[in-house]
């Protein structure tokens, strides 16, 4: 069952979607928002959603329902760089011995629907398809056997990123982390729901409906597995933490000539089995 | 009036520190925990401490108190590398035209005194004295003019580094963010008792004692201010946000021979009219 965030009555609500509805849901036993209701067994989660859906009031159109991003607060994001080996090419990097790990915050993150900002200072706003991991339970020190047990589901990413700031300095960071640039949703899927580590799902993005991205989430160089015992070497993943597992070839500054989203564009990254995450762009206001 | 964030009565409190003593306050009127008591005018921030005072209850010993990262959970923590010349110029770099930018996670902060974690995949653990910034209020597109009106206050940083885990692609990301090697604090100082932008302070690094690195405040090559401008174009800064400006030259890994930290050293981050952030050094357990 996919699950939502939204704005709902003035506060964050987590919702089940149906078709072409919403079932907002009560808050979940544990606390924790999306996670918290993820985390429960998909039968107390179905019992949830029909007792909510009983009362007319919790009952939405999904086209109606003011989402947010798929995990509004994420305690950390984390992101793989340089992750599918023609991307990397692209870019005229080598295959990888590790992954290129850098951070979002939240402030960069927007919902599916919500309109990207193309900022002031830059015209070199451009798309990255990305698969999300959304982490469930508390991790250190992982091993291939139990790393996909934290992992609560997945979603579809953008990994917005003005090219230009990326590249100021040797660190990407402050080109990938511009407000509102980064949209995470439109829901997360259960993992229980996918293939083990998301792997074997076709990746697309369609700039105003033209395809610039195709490839496979099995053509990563660091799969969900790896990359969750590499990061838990190093720091604890906790339940609401996102992964975005990098990009294939196709984005628009590697292109001859480039392209960038400009205001009036609309972007799409659409994962099989999960979802389309669509947005249009504006110009941030002068 | 320093003020500390503190674990007390098994909740998270905030303390005003009185020389030898920690006086607990009750939560701040607008929320937000420290930074919301230093957003309050320092006359109601005495008054509330004198009252606290009269309960015996609310009174610990500065040595006795458990405190917790000064900003327990900031919503980002923005570091800039690179912001003392002769720091870069001995990790062989140029002196930067922009800064270099990257983030750090919340799980890798520490407080004053805890035992800081050397971890099981590397011995390469440095120090990094730097001055934090503490984000007060929201701030867009700030200017020179106004720039400094959201800072909060100021405590001090040790931007613990793994050094091949930073080097281990050009992303220094991951080097930075092991569990438990940022710590932050002691306590924050409010923007109102130091010099504008604390600058032209003494900032000091003492491994087991000795002097490691010494320089001042107003040798930084981006000041606060600046960087409060070129990071709100980009970005949003919100209240409880942390900004680590950077470290002087004197890192055990440009040293020659090389220094790391290990278990039984002490580490202090000495910044004047701030304080001392002094922390032992344990191994993390296999």
């Amino acid at each position: 069952m996919k699950l939502v965030t939204l704005s709902h009555a003035g506060a964050e609500a987590v919702g089940a979607v149906e078709q072409q509805d919403v079932v907002v849901l009560p808050p979940p036993p544990s606390g924790h928002g999306i996670v918290g209701w993820l985390q429960q067994p998909a039968q107390q989660l179905a019992q949830a959603a029909a007792q909510a859906r009983a009362n007319p009031a919790s009952v939405l159109r999904l086209s109606e329902a003011k989402l947010l991003p798929a995990v509004p607060r994420p305690g950390k994001i984390v992101c793989l760089g340089l992750n599918y080996a023609d991307h990397a090419a692209e870019g005229g990097h080598k295959k990888p011995e590790y992954p290129s790990f850098f951070l979002r915050v939240p402030s960069s993150l927007a919902a599916h629907g919500q309109p990207l900002l193309r900022p002031r200072v830059s015209d070199r706003f451009d798309y990255e398809a990305e698969l999300a991991v959304v982490i469930g339970r508390r991790g250190r020190h992982l091993d291939e056997g139990n790393a996909l047990e934290i992992v609560a589901g997945y979603t579809c990413f953008n990994d917005g990123s003005l090219r230009d700031y990326q590249r100021k300095t040797t660190q990407w960071t402050i080109g990938k982390n511009f407000d509102r640039t980064g949209p995470l949703g439109p829901w997360v899927v259960p993992a229980s729901e996918l293939p083990p580590g998301a792997a074997g799902l076709k990746i697309e993005s369609r700039l105003n409906g033209q395809a610039m991205q195709s490839s496979n989430t099995s053509n990563m160089l660091f799969p969900v597995v790896e990359t969750l015992c590499l990061l838990t070497e190093v720091m604890t993943l906790e339940p609401g933490d996102v992964i975005a597992m990098g990009t294939p070839s196709g984005v628009g500054y590697a292109r001859n000539p480039p392209v960038f989203m400009k205001a009036g564009d609309r972007i799409e990254i659409d994962i099989e089995k999960i979802g389309v995450l669509s947005n249009p762009i504006v110009d941030e206001e002068a």
